[in-house]
């Protein structure tokens, strides 16, 4: 049985959303276990957040509905015969489960459908296949329309309560943040030429599962930082080289951490490379600072934008007006990510139920250029948010020459510059902030990120 | 990209198998990467065991057709385009791809519909509920229908190839062997009172991670033995209690090992352990010293069974005919599942293919004895197949309480000096075992399992 919050905090979530949803009733599919190579071996459990939310339980099999109509919570789920108790032990009923988060009305699962037929059925976009045959059947919609079909209004619901995190999940997510800076130290302590990526994405990964539930997201452990999508961990340690990690963990309640370090192999910072990662580190310390309620977080990315092309100036790498080169997009050439995004019970919070409405709302709406159009998060800050602050500098090979061939932004970057750093790789710094009543708070312990504190930590095992 | 072996070795095996399959066109569907959280959180990439012993890629979003009319082999997807090699780093084609596996016939993913049109088209029963959706549109066939369809001559054939293994994976076999031996050590030093479960689960999982691709399947890791499926990590080691691990890794080319070793968590036997533990290592060495080409796997499973019978009548637990005790099943409440089964790209070898295809024959079908029908492997061994020997004893209370209420096998079994070791727990001894020309050999290096062994090892940091 998983650690729970006390059923009260369940109950409330229920009945928080009951009074911002309209009508109808929203059914929640458990995640089902995931075959990998043949249908009994199965990837680890890992039950859907929005039911971990609202009914708490991490176990496959079960069904839960919202009825918003009749303002009735069920779990909908079968016992366990005398067969399977022989083989896993003494198992709990569905009703001493579903009492443990204030649920009194369980039903076997076969009741389900005849309980949604003929109701308006409301559901978040199923992105387990196997849900999406199971709803498909339930409503009749062909798997196809299902994600198109979601409520908006079941969404934005959600969206708005899991968007302000509570004091217990706070607690959660400091403890994720311990479980996240153990991974980063003990990869970082034995750092050194000659070692495996392998070797460290496996340590940084066994961290996650000796602490925790495991990882948050699959590791992205690098010498080539600038490759932002990239997963490989076939390198061999070089000297010269940056390691970038962006890793992180889920907690023994599913709440996630989120961090990127980057540092030389060798330890040793060149002046080089060291002229490059104070203005990622500026970038990330003044996004912290600009961390409050009330900001739109699109205003945090710009401030960043605007360190990094002013310290690229300072350089000779870019040009011209700093507030202009943000504004145009014209910086995104170095970054062309966002500047972080909501996390919590997902690392990238809630993004099932759409990106757009978790980090845009009625009045802020995605920008479509390059670079801006990839920011996760632009919305209006709020007391209990917890954002990703994650600033980088990459030299992509691929995208220089893009962008050098159309003379892009000529006005803005010393292409001839540029080419002197086409080898330097990437940097990003990230850490999780929590949006406090006045301000910020950085979640978890302090993990090295200054050049004197990661020199004093990297290979030092 | 992942290692491969010799384009000449996957050219062999589709040529091997058009001579087993008299016609229609095979069609083998790559995994895909599989949503955890939300669509873009996968978990780690694994591809299908059959893609991979045919075609070797490790990647996917590609379809591949062994034609076996036109004697042809295609295999089908699409290039990356420049938006994709901006985040990604360059990338190879598929044709270039599947030069490294002997195909020289690529075509676009969009072309494959057509292919199959109006042909017969053979599959393995889909485990993976995206491959569902795609084979049931390719094929017209009901999602609920797919498996029942599956082609029983593709299968056949497969199954005969893929149970000898040939000289390169017996080579990586043993260095998956490798893998898992590291693995158990690395636990038994750090075993000791006081260590919670879930710390030395994601030490070995981590090790799988650091050296191969992970871990074969999810970790058994438990002071409750005979819970037989118990993948909970919750415990903390007490004095006492027996740990059991049964894990393995999979190496980078995707083969597997699997081990179980148990011990007492404070490294010292106490004279009733060491009594059943010396009942199951005797199973286990003797089950192995019978593994030999011409041998039905099913009378190992019955010298296995024979042995604990005859070692817990010594201590009085049965009693009667120990030859009679295993045939009849009688043992079976100390041991219910079987010996053991193949092993290969997947931990149980071409499980998705169907167990009765894969350890079942013309000459030997299933037992409907509990017991003896859990038995995965029970046919004639033959050179180069790789097997599992991993007899056990546990003591399992709702087990024990239903046969005792039964009065089962009372002839057999004093169910008075049962009750002594109720609380007794569980052990299993598990190796792998590759069958030669002329016997056998354990594959990889040998893990402590001898009681002077495992107690100079456990707790030794």
């Amino acid at each position: 049985m998983n650690p729970l919050f006390p059923k009260e905090v369940y109950q409330e979530r229920r009945n928080r959303l009951k009074q911002s949803v309209g009508g109808g009733v929203a059914v929640f599919l458990t995640n089902e276990e995931a075959p990998m190579n043949y249908p009994s071996n199965t990837y680890r459990y890992r039950q859907d957040s929005n039911f971990l939310y609202f009914f708490g339980l991490s176990l496959p099999g079960m069904a839960a509905v919202i009825d918003f109509d009749e303002g009735r919570d069920i779990i909908f789920g079968d016992d366990f015969g005398i067969d399977d108790i022989i083989w896993m032990g003494p198992q709990p009923t569905i009703a001493s489960l579903a009492e443990k988060v204030g649920v009194t009305d369980t039903r076997p699962m076969a009741k389900l459908a005849d309980y949604l037929k003929g109701r308006k059925v409301l559901f978040t976009p199923p992105y387990r296949f196997d849900n999406q045959i199971k709803l498909s059947a339930l409503t009749g919609i062909a798997i196809g329309n299902l994600k198109q079909s979601a409520s908006a209004e079941l969404i934005k619901g959600i969206v708005a309560l899991r968007s302000a995190k509570d004091k217990y999940e706070i607690e959660q997510m400091e403890n994720a943040g311990i479980i996240g800076a153990i991974m980063h130290t003990s990869v970082m302590k034995r750092c050194k030429p000659g070692v495996s990526e392998r070797e460290l994405a496996g340590l940084a990964e066994g961290v996650a599962l000796s602490y925790g539930e495991g990882i948050s997201f699959p590791v992205i452990l690098s010498q080539h930082g600038e490759t932002l999508h990239n997963h490989n961990h076939n390198g061999i340690l070089t000297e010269g080289n940056f390691l970038l990690m962006d890793a992180g963990a889920e907690n023994t309640m599913n709440y996630c951490s989120d961090h990127t370090r980057t540092y030389p192999v060798s330890g040793k910072f060149t002046q080089k490379q060291k002229e490059i990662y104070e203005i990622v580190l500026k970038a990330n310390m003044e996004g912290i600072a600009n961390v409050k309620p009330g900001v739109y977080y699109r205003d945090v990315h710009f401030i960043a934008a605007e360190i990094i092309a002013a310290g690229l100036k300072e350089l000779g790498i870019m040009k011209g007006d700093v507030k202009e080169a943000a504004r145009t997009g014209a910086y995104a050439l170095f970054c062309p990510h966002g500047l972080g995004h909501q996390l919590g019970l997902d690392v990238h919070d809630m993004e099932d139920l759409g990106e757009n409405y978790v980090g845009y709302d009625d009045t802020v709406s995605r920008s479509e250029i390059f670079g801006i159009s990839a920011l996760r998060m632009a919305r209006e800050l709020r007391e209990g948010f917890i954002i990703t602050v994650e600033p980088g500098i990459y030299f992509i090979p691929e995208l220089i020459d893009i962008w050098k061939s159309e003379k892009k932004f000529a006005e803005f970057i010393n292409y001839d510059k540029v080419e002197e750093y086409r080898h330097f790789g990437g940097i990003r710094i990230e850490d999780d902030v929590l949006v406090t009543a006045d301000g910020h708070k950085v979640i978890g312990p302090h993990i090295p990120k200054s050049v004197e504190e990661l020199e004093n930590t990297v290979g030092k095992e």
